[in-house]
């Protein structure tokens, strides 16, 4: 990782008044939808707070290991995964892609100004302890072994710890 | 109603702490988030925290009739009608729909999954006691009368009352 | 400023039961996103509770001055700028935006039902005293300016601060 997540030069961050838990429900599996995911998650960490995210439907995509090419058991399973291949490495814009240039763009622009890129930021969160939950409804729909994702997260689980988790000070659909 | 909602067999969900009230403002009509909707909304109410379900812009097609045609008083509104037909048995997914093939592989690999339509989880919903209110502005801007919508729903209110209903412990938007 | 936002006509708000904060990240700049983020603000604002929004990604688009053409100093900047131009009178439709038609015939539908709109609604958020804050990464990556974007805002913040604000009672990601 030779980027660092570093916080703008201009900001005086307010004292929190308390460190009540944050969880975010990680539904997009898009590149500009990931990142302020994880940028969220690491900073809540970082400040403290007992910090989840749940990946869900499109978003469970981006715990899929880089290497892992068609994912899936039966032919509408592959479909899906050859239409939307899996890996944090691989998420589109959600607009202004342009077959790759406008994501090349956007990481160029993030590299030039310090902010990490998803793949760094995934692996701070894990260092910072940010709990990632892959949803188990969405591993069987699409066809997700826990073999197809990344180490270092958590067993699958559904909505009902999803509502548990949601008891907490923030929770943020995103 | 043919399949059950389920949650998934590895699940052992957590001791809710507490019993707040849970809150969706649905603003989106693509099926991906109506599903994520549904089933949030009734594993809360099966938890026993109230819960409703504020259906707003392209969101409140979903409340629709799915024998409703072509709503609307003026010709932009029929129009608009036209372009997105309401009805939850008919809303399209946000990305791969093609033309229909993307819904019915996805819809199949549900069924299969033993993962309830929107349709079920809908009546399920209603069921369970969640309180599904449409947004009387959007009822206004896009020419929708209350014949237009399914029966079993609250009347039509605005944005004061949602910001009220988010003075509970979890309020969402989807 | 000729329209004003009214409560829809059949509304009688609940009494709320306190005045807890709320907070909006807007991350999208899409008309139809941007839409109910200044409505719900304004309404949150106008029933007594400190209401921050912070504009980030492309949501910031929406604080850039009208009359502002292309942004950014560097050839990447500017050519994100060129194919999404910024200023609250150019946000366009998330769908059916149809090169204008379909958001000509949104904005034409919502005067005649008395909708204020976007930028009315800024101005009226300011006027309530909502926080508007810009994100000082998304300034820096898109190479915005503070001379870029409207007079009346704060000053921008990261990450550190939105995890703050989002210690509050309620907050959005929309």
């Amino acid at each position: 990782m030779t980027t660092t997540f570093e916080l703008p030069r201009t900001e005086t961050p307010p004292e929190p008044k308390k460190t009540g838990s944050f969880t975010i429900i990680a539904w997009s599996g898009d590149l500009d939808k990931i990142w302020p995911t994880l940028i969220l998650a690491t900073t809540a960490a970082a400040s403290g707070r007992p910090t989840s995210i749940f990946f869900t439907f499109w978003g469970l995509f981006a715990l899929v290991r880089n290497d892992r090419g068609i994912t899936g058991t039966s032919w509408m399973q592959k479909m899906l995964a050859f239409m939307n291949r899996g890996g944090i490495a691989n998420v589109k814009l959600s607009k202004m892609h342009f077959a790759g240039m406008g994501k090349a763009m956007m990481m160029s622009l993030a590299k030039k100004y310090n902010v990490a890129s998803p793949q760094e930021l995934l692996e701070l969160a894990q260092d910072a302890g940010v709990r990632l939950i892959p949803c188990q409804m969405t591993m069987d729909m699409m066809g997700l072994k826990r073999e197809d994702l990344i180490a270092g997260i958590e067993e699958p689980v559904g909505a009902a710890t999803v509502i548990a988790l949601a008891e907490g000070d923030t929770t943020l659909f995103i």
